[in-house]
């Protein structure tokens, strides 16, 4: 994400510190409890350190389109999704037996860690599991406190509940869909498009938005999306949830762990079945498919067969086909725009974040 | 629990009936995310089937006691204190590997068996603690929504929040630290009594009367637990929630499986270090002591061996000392309802729910 955005540079501050407020309240009851929760306590503020706030800014940015000031209130009911977020991120760390997220080990390897260092009875692995499901039925649970208690307005948190509920419910039945995609072996382009819609382009945008506008009272049927600015921003979503998609199949094979948190060709080792590979194998000469078949699933993927894979996949013309794609629907997001019935500031702010949340540099 | 209770009787069917339709709005909304969502529906649905309703009951008391009115806004608020419960539940029995539930076999279970029928790809076992994850954040996301959905006013919602949310992290916080404990080896009492406050006592019958009186406007600090009637909730549930412990204690290991949903002696298989087995070791002779120990935690326990445990356990004298601690205790809940400001109703039918949340019958 390019620091320099004026959408986002001082708004990612405020996102910050909204969540250091809230994380440090919680951080006190947790202790009340008992001193033994502090490193759970520790574990959650370290990774509520990292993430892009994408969604908080969706959603701040859907509130001001639809007329909302600038206000603290709004930066705190926007930052909690990134409870939601941080929340199914370690669950969803723990289903797909990740080592690693924005650049830490993942808090089931933390606690897996913690217990095997300290040679404790039972299993680390179940430990680990143990204190991941737990921790992250915190964060969860949290997202509803901090929203409700965001400051803003009774009515406006009533227009917004419906948007978040719909939200949360369609996250969860996504990544459903997804693992019994996955188990049942579904290697369908509909199945796979329907998983982005619910995982990705509603979660990380459209619902976002949606209850932005919501919040600021500018949509009669919210979760229905109904209205022309709730119309505009799922043309705008729409378009823009696939780019996000495909920018985040490219990090997962060519990503610099540096900039995404995760180890270098983490969605070729694990296996992924994702747009840019699905075109990779179609294009792919059989030499180049044995390539990238052979190393796709491997968990001991190294370095020198990262290079091999990164380059098979580069000469089928899949990375170049994938990048014009981005192109063409983050221009369909922006033309989407033109005409809205938002302010200009917030047309501009969504135009930056498109191109922002869909930047090479991850 | 008592069925021809009176505080107890027509009180299940509403909240059975509240659960029912909001379970099916949710079941619209996932089916039109997915039609394969149904398993995961038709799961949540049959767990949600079963159930005391311990949690709504005391909710529901609680605002009559501070003058609330029979409503069916209170049942349906109280009602969400369930899926919170079955959430806890469902990612609890993927936690401690239990295989069974409500006489059901656990989430997880069914969805492994699902995976092992259907010769899918992958750890049968893995996809089955996905779904458990998955299906367990969706229960604890539909708290809120049916809380806050419940038609109870706005201002009444807004004081009952921070009971709810306290509620929420204290439970999980319980869990956190009776994970630990475990892992640990603390064997001490003031450890497992902390746990037994924040999974039992407060979670399963302060709270919720907090709550009930929070939402009636009945309580002008909540959370703190200050004011005549909070102060008497909190006399009536300490001394309650031990209780009830101990009752969990006993039918642990001597429970009837079509009572308790759980195998028979599933306590000593699982090697649960609960306070009847403390004090049945505590009085053991050294022939007592080799057959607890020797079965305790051994997951091959079968009719014979739990026959043969249960036979150590009471010769002990463990079993007549917990009832004794029970019925001291229930005399001690009843007894602090008198001289308390609230309605006579309210009182008696608390009497009666401390009497039938910890009778033998389960």
């Amino acid at each position: 994400m390019t620091s320099g955005s004026t959408a986002l540079g001082h708004f990612r501050d405020r996102v910050d510190r909204a969540l250091r407020d809230f994380i440090g309240q919680q951080r006190g009851v947790l202790l009340a409890a008992g001193e033994d929760l502090r490193p759970g306590a520790e574990s959650i503020a370290g990774l509520l350190a990292g993430g892009k706030r994408l969604r908080p800014a969706f959603c701040y940015w859907g509130w001001r389109g639809a007329g909302g000031p600038d206000c603290p209130e709004i930066i705190t009911a926007a930052a909690a999704l990134e409870l939601l977020h941080a929340g199914a991120l370690v669950h969803d760390d723990l289903m797909d037996a990740s080592d690693t997220r924005r650049g830490q080990p993942s808090l089931h390897r933390q606690f897996e860690a913690r217990h095997a260092g300290r040679r404790w009875h039972g299993s680390a692995e179940a430990f680990g599991m143990g204190m991941a499901i737990l921790l992250g039925d915190l964060l969860l649970c949290w997202t509803d406190e901090m929203f409700q208690a965001s400051g803003l307005p009774a009515d406006a948190l009533r227009r917004g509940r419906p948007v978040l509920d719909r939200m949360r419910t369609e996250v969860f039945a996504g990544q459903y869909l997804d693992l019994l995609g996955q188990a049942a072996g579904d290697e369908t382009l509909s199945g796979a498009l329907r998983v982005v819609e619910l995982k990705t382009t509603k979660y990380t945008i459209e619902r976002p938005l949606h209850l932005g506008a919501a919040l600021a009272g500018g949509s009669a049927d919210p979760v229905g999306g109904d209205g022309p600015l709730a119309a505009a921003y799922t043309a705008y979503g729409l378009p823009l949830g696939v780019a996000f998609q495909l920018r985040d199949d490219i990090l997962g094979v060519f990503g610099d762990p540096a900039q995404t948190g995760k180890p270098a060709g983490d969605d070729v080792r694990e296996g992924k079945r994702t747009v840019l590979l699905a075109i990779a194998r179609e294009r792919a000469t059989a030499g180049q498919a044995q390539v990238i078949d052979g190393y796709l699933g491997d968990p001991l993927l190294d370095e020198t067969g990262t290079a091999e894979v990164r380059a098979a996949i580069t000469a089928t013309g899949a990375v170049a086909e994938c990048e014009r794609m981005i192109g063409r629907r983050v221009s369909e997001a922006i033309a989407a725009l033109e005409g809205a019935p938002m302010t200009g500031e917030a047309s501009e702010a969504l135009a930056e974040l498109a191109v922002a949340a869909t930047a090479r540099d991850g």
